[in-house]
């Protein structure tokens, strides 16, 4: 079960307030996802990722399907079960990674064969095969397994992805039969727009309950992603969710919700945690730095996640150096809280017809501080 | 500033339930103290700490001198305030790092010379300069700067050891100058009971607030381990804490607790969780075992902590095999919890008059049954 309420448009762009309805409660949009790969968002725990506002999270098809595997998860009694996640979950086809993590070994109508990045082993994913697999792990909202062409794929190239995508959506439909959850189509295209109209096109004649945007923010300049994006939203149904995939940045996120997509995912917040970098007010920066040894002030001053509120720039940035991850906990936690509460402004702003406002201060300040 | 309070001693045993009044509150006592090596308890923050039932830490000198720096700490306020921790630090003298990390380089008895493990550099470590790191982080107990003799080390080795742990302790002495910090002397004297004894009268001549042993738990036989523990404890005064460096597992404890020792402290609980071994009522085990992979039960069924409250054996093995940091974070917080927990029903068993049985049922169960 599924359900979108498009609750406001804003007047002055496509953003839009809604709210979906899923079998573990209500998502209020445009949101965040969390990404939590291996069956958890990593660093963090169940009662963190709800105390800083995490409405759903996603998590990996690809990864759960090779370790712990699908089998053991439902035997678990789902994800939810397994990892102890009460909210909603969304899991990816599996399709990206079978195409990015590998060096193909076979591509056919039917799908992919693979080898597991972690020892090797043959693998064969098809519709069907991504369709069992998340039906077994359970998640709220499952993806259409499709072909993600890689950025620098020519016409062709693409054309070939975009049919394949289309006849791969079909299959996984028809595949899919889950009381509680819904299936999402993906729209590919590449970088060319006609072949993002046209998949779009197809991929609408199918009657998913939501729809996303595949295939961004692979590799391409900044300018053609904001394009292809602002281009592509308006072509999906006003009455179904909208979802662009691998997208994180604060501007994107903006751009995007300006274009009119409500939701997103990426793991950045997450690796940069792990990496000493921080997502502020005041931009990226990496703690690493030496002018940082002793700054005791808080990561970002206008933050009110328990990291800003209890520690120093200086002991984060000791942490980092000696390799804690008492340290990766803390940036990670900020770094998400940073991104869902950026997602809550957006939600308040566009309710108060402020949205245009709000995202042009945050985005001038986001910007134009360095610090 | 720091008291003492005897409150009861067992009837059939040297088991004592104490307190301990410091700048930064009380402790019950006896006590286990979670190791803080680089100013955090690794895996953990402090609100987690304090959930779990921790009353005092134990932070390192050495660590802390070579990263971040005592004076970049004692800048930020001192290392309660750094790490953001408002309960008591114990800190130790460097001593046993200096020795155990290092190939030695030169030792006199004004100090030693090593180079640091993260760089190479040339330090040198003194009674006085271990005084001055610690009266820098400004901890509530400090230690006196020892020599920890190797396990193995011979009769004449270890006399000069002990000979060099008294000139010391009596330099810390007179060079510690802190309002709020106590200085504890430690005992050495290797494997030798007569050493022990002499370095006891020496150490306890110089009138410490509290006394530890140290040298202890370094690689000799178990046996032998309690043996010197049972020896040297009574040997202690009876109004000041005694406490052995370096102990952590649940029998030393409860062996510690019957010869009459009022604090603990230990990386193994903490270490083993970055490794998937577990410590649980029913005795040792790693969760990495195959067996565990379909195991929906928690680690440990009498636990109550967070961990076993809500996850599965077959999810924590899941996530150590997947090097998730979640994963060692629930287990290290499950250890914590179950040290804690055993010292807290140590100390109700000896308020209850009912150490002796609690002691007997515990380590029955501990190491009979299998799982």
């Amino acid at each position: 079960m599924l359900e979108y309420k498009l609750l406001k448009k804003s007047k002055k762009s496509n953003a839009r307030r809604g709210e979906i309805t899923t079998s573990h409660g209500k998502i209020q949009t445009p949101i965040f996802m969390p990404v939590g790969t291996a069956a958890t968002v990593k660093t963090m725990l169940p009662r963190e990722l709800e105390e800083i506002g995490s409405q759903i999270i996603l998590s990996n098809t690809y990864h759960l399907y090779l370790r712990p595997g699908h089998e053991l998860i439902k035997k678990a009694g789902g994800l939810h079960k397994f990892m102890n996640w009460e909210k909603p979950i969304l899991t990816d086809s599996g399709g990206f990674q079978v195409f990015s993590l590998n060096n193909l070994n076979k591509i056919s109508d039917e799908g992919v064969e693979f080898s597991s990045h972690i020892d090797g082993s043959k693998h064969f994913f098809s519709p069907e095969k991504s369709m069992e697999v998340q039906m077994a792990l359970g998640s709220d909202i499952a993806m259409a397994f499709d072909e993600c062409a890689p950025y620098g794929a020519d016409y062709n190239y693409t054309i070939s992805a975009l049919e394949r995508t289309s006849k791969w959506a079909l299959k996984s439909k028809n595949y899919h039969n889950h009381e509680y959850q819904s299936l999402f189509g993906i729209v590919q295209g590449g970088m060319f727009k006609e072949l993002r109209k046209r998949s779009a096109e197809e991929i609408i004649a199918l009657d998913f309950p939501g729809y996303a945007i595949g295939g961004l923010s692979v590799g391409e300049p900044s300018e053609m992603m904001l394009e292809l994006q602002e281009y592509t939203a308006p072509l999906l149904p006003d009455n179904k969710p909208r979802y662009v995939m691998g997208v994180g940045t604060p501007n994107y996120l903006i751009e995007g919700v300006r274009a009119g997509i409500d939701m997103f995912d990426c793991v950045l917040p997450t690796r940069l945690g792990r990496n000493g970098g921080v997502l502020s007010h005041n931009g990226y920066f990496s703690i690493r730095k030496a002018q940082y040894t002793d700054d005791f002030t808080p990561l970002d001053n206008e933050c009110d996640c328990y990291t800003c509120k209890n520690f120093s720039r200086s002991y984060i940035r000791h942490l980092i150096k000696a390799n804690e991850i008492s340290g990766f906990r803390l940036i990670t936690e900020h770094n998400l809280y940073f991104l869902l509460t950026l997602m809550k402004k957006i939600r308040n702003s566009i309710d108060n017809d402020d949205f245009e406002d709000f995202a042009t201060r945050f985005l001038n300040k986001y910007y134009s501080e360095s610090i």
